[in-house]
């Protein structure tokens, strides 16, 4: 006999996404797309491209996964009921009049509410990407991390590669990969997945992925309230990376004559201000996203 | 017993493609590729790249649709055959001393006969890939539509992608995904045949191709004769995206409400005016292919 | 039984690569990459960046492959063993204190042998992907000898496209698939052991892999002995160019006509001049490699 508690996480890791959870997700996805400089004109004058546009912003992450599995990356477009449903909203968002959605939408409990249940379908997506991955390379432990990755966080990747073939936004060398704060929980998510899957990590699935949910939601919804600056992850990261990485401040003759030698070492000496920097850029962009 | 109109029909339908109709696909995609600004000195200078560009333009469809399938691209390097044909082909029309070839090829009755015996390959490429489709999705007719799309038009989007890795093509965006006429023509057969395979098509298949054929034919040949813009689907897209997308005449408060909301939207009243010059646009490059 | 001879090349061609082959190839690899203008940079920054940089110059090849036969691209992240052998050479060679690794890698022995241990792996590259294209294609001859040529050499196809993504890397025209030395001589390795797999070759394959190891061997370290120009292709591809392109040097008439009739042919009058300075920008560009 379980626990209430058990049998609480447990009836919650078995909700199913499709109705209500995906809508959340497609609308939160689209209207972030619609934000973005020039999609409505795309939209009246090529209706074709721009729903290409709004298909990878919506299954980014699972054709991700399907490339670097090496499965078919038309795949989601077999799953004629979820199309539908993405491509229904991404009408009514653009083409609805007087668009009551974006109005509707405008409202923050809607904004909140939408937000949180993006975020509930995220988890599903990791759990979901670690089991996959899990059935090709039993103990390739790195591979499992990926693919939740990917699917989880993945669609952001997909949609400035589709950008950058548009050729609508050139890249930057110091952007590259430069992980935003949906990446990083994803990543902290995809990797306490895979070790809870390895049995590295001693705690039933359920109760992870309600833990990890509420951590999720709870996160989002401070961020959206309070617009302050993701908080968990920047101490940890100042720590971790000086750990890792930190030995250039202790040796600093060495670092002398190696920034002699390779350039471009010297600009890593004025790395907490343009780490400040970057944490105020990436602020911005979140908030742009 | 079968009427002799059906035996007709069935026999096209039945015609082979390999020696004659695929020289002529390759004839007429090579001198598109050598009409591009560089190609020659390119094919001079770098043998190589120009062999593997040439492939590109022979092959870009099937390559496109075994991409989006997971298989492996390279399989159509398998088919010794029409790779030393393709090939072949590639080597007289850049390498041939007077280029004999493209004289020959600058008469008219050869240009019409060739382009013909191209779109013929079309139907075929595009039943193929319906077909292939189906094998793996059952009921999954979008990846039909898709795949029979990317099979009969998708060399395009290939060549476009080579040149941009080449970085002689900008890309830009209201440029992206904008229909050619082969491409939608491409996209209506596709969407016939995917009909017609899962029998909402009360035709049958070796008639659809039969008069798909007929059509392309036409219509290609009625194009290259009188320098007309491609007429037969101007009003049925503006009707349709009237039907569809047309809501913005009638509600002007609104839409002037939207366009101070969102930038861009300001641009889509000025739609006509920019369609007649994208039309102009398109057929210039039509024409430059 | 076997003559001695037999026996060393057999016991040589059953070397296995893993742990000290292996290093050196990552060594001599990520060595390449930290060269690179800001590379050092970006690891103080974002290491995860460089961390994904690195793995794709060290499995470049590997990933290509795949890519071209639809196998999972992050197959090698399966392969534990290695990833954590390659992370840690990236780990040490980017952030040990006074970067001892890169003063100790600057003498000169040790770069030889280094150099010499990558191209060993080469030979082993190009036979397991001979093999491995043969076990999809059975007389696939072109793709096997594309599979070799993409495992021994594609690694640099791959970063150049991560670089083009990260913006880092304009491409031009003139320089897309313009093949370096190594491209070639792997090109070359891929096609006698694709004839050798074919029986086409009378060569037993230790002996080929023995000869041609010692080949790759030999020109690498001199060409890094003596700054000299790779020499040995030089002359064959000017007469290989001369027997197969080179008609236009006796129909000037002929080509005077196509000069005015197609753009560009113009400027293959002034090839050898252009090949000339290729050869230098060549080996310019190998140097910094």
């Amino acid at each position: 006999m379980e626990s209430p508690w058990d049998e609480l996480t447990l009836a919650f890791s078995r909700t199913s996404m499709f109705p209500f959870f995906d809508i959340a997700h497609y609308l939160v996805s689209l209207m972030a797309m619609k934000r973005q400089p020039g999609a409505v004109t795309m939209a009246w004058k090529n209706p074709f491209s721009s729903w290409c546009t709004a298909m990878l912003h919506c299954f980014g992450g699972g054709i991700l996964s399907c490339i670097l599995l090496a499965e078919p990356p038309l795949r989601f477009l077999a799953n004629n009921t979820n199309i539908l449903l993405a491509s229904s909203i991404w009408y009514i968002i653009f083409f609805c009049p007087c668009d009551l959605v974006c109005q509707a939408y405008s409202f923050l409990p809607v904004q909140l509410l939408a937000a949180g249940m993006k975020e509930v379908t995220r988890t599903w997506k990791i759990v979901g990407g670690v089991t996959h991955a899990n059935s090709y390379y039993k103990n390739g432990w790195i591979v499992m991390i990926a693919i939740g990755w990917a699917r989880g966080a993945g669609g952001s990747i997909i949609t400035n590669f589709e950008q950058l073939m548009k050729g609508t936004w050139k890249p930057e060398a110091d952007e590259w990969l430069k992980m935003s704060y949906p990446s990083k929980v994803t990543l902290l998510g995809s990797l306490m997945f895979t070790f809870q899957h390895t049995k590295h990590l001693a705690i039933s699935k359920h109760n992870l992925m309600f833990f990890y949910t509420v951590f999720l939601v709870a996160t989002k919804i401070t961020m959206m309230l309070t617009e302050a600056s993701p908080v968990p992850f920047g101490p940890f990261e100042d720590i971790l990376g000086r750990m890792l990485f930190g030995y250039h401040q202790q040796f600093s003759p060495c670092t002398k004559k190696s920034e002699t030698k390779s350039n471009g070492t010297g600009s890593s000496t004025s790395k907490p201000t343009a780490d400040a920097s970057d944490k105020l850029k990436k602020k911005h962009s979140k908030k742009t996203e």
